[in-house]
């Protein structure tokens, strides 16, 4: 049950995480499901009036998950009135997932800062629920449970953020082995991207970028024309990550 | 003097607008100048508790400036602890501009949300100012006077964001006349981008973007060499504003 002292938080303020990894070709994100209810959240929580936001939200993630040391970004300031969902209020009450003293705390109006972060799936080993939450779990983005007030909304927000940054932003080097074909690289945009990608295209507009290093390695195990290995080159990706993509701007 | 009822605003969230500016080759942004003080600030206030976070930026703007039907973005939510100048809280109190009774709601902790706008400058005749400043006007970004609180981080930020909004969504339709040479587009993104563009590529990539209508006429009164006159073809601009530019993912 939650039941804490209130008057530490920045009063209607929250801040909702949505943690990607990529897996078996799949977007993937970190969703808790609700004690004895049938809806699930992003992890959050609130700010301490004596904390950063930023701070916060790094602070609500590793309670909520476990995670630490994740790079999290702000990307969004969720504002509209009407936000939350009163069934949902109404049932965290009811099944006393929020003690009779904290009820008119979580009533009234909140707004949501927004994160997000990218994460290597397989480093995620623990996923730990927390006093509200009696499961913590990876879920495929197109196979969503039912979320909480506007989380579905959010989770979109963040996953449309993602999809421009591409446009002046590396992105891999945390998703991917270390050494990894063309045809899985691309394989990553088109999941982010939700869309197919020409080949071609792909591979020259990926090499302009000039973030790639060619090993003399091939993919093993296949029998025809086994495809080159690359890696990032990761001095210019870092380069990139803060400068922008050599084809941009 | 400020003096309202402080009960019907969200406690402790403020909203700032950064509104840009060409001009004589210059990128400008809109300031009010405080009160008998020697700082400036955004354009700014606060958020209604049964309003929209966006409705009540545009309300704010509205008031402050008098400019109405502006496209304004969110582009930041600023929630570090200390973002406040307590000196300048301070004098706003000893000059009267904060009444007695409104200073404690001031000195509270805000965060505030930043929303920037592009204005064609030309049509912004009448700047008012308020009931707590004195003047209103264009400043040039790089001759700024002493800003209020984090307002020139505020701004820095929302300069950022358009520049690397620049990689995936078209500029210029309210900021150039209808008709343009590509010197004088090449000119806008150098001025945003604070850097010198390659002529050529400059040209090669904007006409990839497939925006422009290249008409039959070109700039007069040049002698030699008169420069072909170009519009934004206005449906494939729409487009690209909402899908994104054709070079981009």
């Amino acid at each position: 049950m939650i039941d804490f002292k209130t008057d530490n938080f920045q009063p209607g303020l929250s801040v909702d995480c949505v943690i990607f990894g990529f897996h078996d070709n799949e977007l993937k994100v970190l969703l808790l499901k609700l004690k004895n209810l049938d809806f699930w959240a992003l992890p959050g929580g609130f700010v301490d009036k004596d904390k950063d936001v930023d701070t916060e939200a790094n602070r609500v993630l590793e309670k909520r998950t476990g995670l630490t040391n994740i790079f999290l970004q702000q990307f969004f300031l969720f504002g509209k009135v009407g936000r939350a969902s009163t069934d949902h209020l109404d049932s965290l009450e009811k099944k006393g997932i929020i003690s009779s003293e904290n009820a008119s705390w979580f009533n009234q109006r909140f707004i949501t800062v927004g994160y997000y972060a990218l994460v290597e799936y397989s480093k995620v080993k623990q996923l730990t629920a927390d006093e509200i939450s009696e499961r913590c779990e990876w879920c495929a983005i197109n196979e969503l449970p039912e979320l909480m007030h506007d989380h579905r909304e959010i989770l979109k927000k963040a996953h449309d953020t993602l999809k421009k940054e591409l446009n002046y932003q590396p992105i891999g080097i945390n998703l991917l082995p270390r050494e990894f074909t063309m045809p899985e690289l691309q394989t990553l945009y088109e999941t982010i991207l939700e869309k197919p990608l020409d080949r071609r295209n792909f591979r020259r507009k990926m090499l302009s970028y000039d973030i790639l290093i060619k090993t003399e390695r091939r993919r093993t195990g296949v029998a025809h024309k086994a495809p080159i290995l690359y890696q990032f080159d990761v001095e210019k990706y870092q380069k990139a990550i803060k400068g922008g993509l050599s084809q941009s701007w």
